[in-house]
């Protein structure tokens, strides 16, 4: 039990192949044949051509997992003839490593670490690290590292500022490089409004998110749910142990309110942490000196 | 991980004895000392003279850690020179089997009946099924059963309609009788007025209480937190999944605006479902199709 509660890092690796099913079943292959790593869950998209992966385990394991899924895809990914939709920089684009439970950030900084050193040192491929992981400030954003994708990274790889964290100043070949880092768990929340106006969504995504004033560790953009005649502002809470879900719900029923639009749902895209279900049930129910040992089911795993 | 999310039974077995250490400590070994079993909480009270166990894990380590306490319990409690504040019919005096995550309530039952049969096979000590587990509609709730306590018992028992479901109709001499039985895990939630009123607190309860016309899974009386000058609506909920916490807490909040009063917190004693929060917080929250499979930590342990 310790090892999963305790210990848990969470991992959530990106693959440059969403369409040929027998490559993909080599790399999900990776993670449900390691002793104590659990494939959570994983999703393949053919417009994207990218394979998003989501598992957990204690770290030894998670790390033997991802080295032998890096293995796979430096051995059957060809950069230089993937086309997709999504941005991407490498066979493996990039490999976050979550802290889960009572492990440290600290504990998947250095994981990643060690996973970084090593793809280097096994597979040739140049790492970045970024996120909590990051050498510098300007690298804490996989977007700024990987502005000009596998096409541009040879040119930019030579740039001093650009010089990779482990490895030479050369992408590989085929597998291009990749970024490996540690980073909070992050929640898909979207919020339902009673409009269909993506005018009046654009506005709230505006006026709640980090990027253009608002709440520290929100994203957020306006979706038009064209099926249901309304629009969401669809979001990212990027850390909610410091930008809990409720401030994020209530920032939007807000600013709603100057449109005369209300709020009349929400929805959590995937997996959520426990605790930050349980901060926002906190905070609507006014529980006072209420701590996440009282869960029944965290005291089991203790 | 399977056997302690899966396959999980907690009990929450009551004992006779609050003041003697040495009894305590050899009643809590039993809980301890068995693998996939694990001690969660205890709560030893001079006045009533008693020792509560939370303890949980798979139906087979529970049933052998709980008979082996009832061994301990009857060989050292004697009934006859037990004095306490809270009632009492037994030296075990009452043992709930409650299912927790995706245990059924089925295989609850399954292992009281099979602990019941046992405590009257090896111990002699007649056994009243009672709750989920009760054998006719008037043996559900524990007060009737209890009614008289361990000194009226030896005449009760004699009457046909009191006849034991395990057992002689003759009380054991020193340990009296026992109640086993399954239930729904109970949740104690307390909600706090900015009033020192107890009529307040006293008509508040009486509204949203099964017994008096209110919530059908809800036990509530007022209390008085005189050191913070305010009063307590302090509730037993009795079955979460039909009776959520977000009702009973709207309710109160409900009631208490005839009076002028508002609610400024709320609490919960002790453990609690993950679910429990769960289902409050996705109402507040509004979350469409939200299930506990989205849990990071349900996942994991799945």
């Amino acid at each position: 039990m310790k090892a999963t509660m305790k210990k848990t890092i969470e991992t959530v690796p990106n693959f440059s192949e969403g369409r040929n099913q027998a490559k993909i079943r080599k790399i999900l292959d990776c993670f449900t044949g390691v002793k104590g790593v659990k494939l959570l869950d994983h999703h393949k998209d053919k417009d994207h051509n990218r394979l998003v992966v989501t598992a957990a385990g204690e770290a030894a394991g998670v790390r033997k997992a991802v080295l032998a899924a890096v293995d796979i895809a430096v051995k059957n990914i060809d950069l230089r003839r993937h086309r997709g939709e999504h941005p991407r920089m490498g066979a493996v684009d990039v490999i976050p490593f979550i802290p889960i439970g009572e492990t440290s950030m600290e504990d998947a900084i250095a994981l990643s670490l060690d996973v970084a050193k090593e793809i280097w040192r096994s597979f040739r491929v140049p790492v970045f690290l970024y996120e909590e992981s990051a050498s510098r400030p300007d690298r804490r954003a996989l977007p700024d590292i990987r502005r000009g994708e596998f096409e541009g990274m040879k040119e930019k790889i030579k740039d001093p500022q650009w010089k990779p964290d482990f490895g030479d100043a050369a992408v590989h070949p085929t597998a291009g490089v990749v970024a490996v880092g540690a980073r909070r768990p992050l929640v898909a929340f979207n919020v339902n409004l009673d409009t269909d106006s993506m005018a009046v969504a654009t506005a709230i995504a505006r006026a709640v998110r980090f990027q253009s004033g608002g709440l520290r560790h929100c994203r957020a953009i306006a979706v038009n749910l064209r099926e249901r005649g309304i629009v969401q502002v669809s979001m990212n809470m990027t850390d909610y142990t410091r930008t809990p879900l409720y401030r994020a719900l209530e920032m939007v029923r807000m600013e709603a309110k100057q449109y005369g639009v209300n709020v009349i749902g929400s929805e959590i895209v995937g997996l959520v942490p426990s605790d930050a279900i349980v901060q926002s049930a906190a905070y609507y129910m006014g529980l006072e000196n209420f701590t996440t040992d009282q869960i029944l089911e965290n005291k089991l795993n203790d």
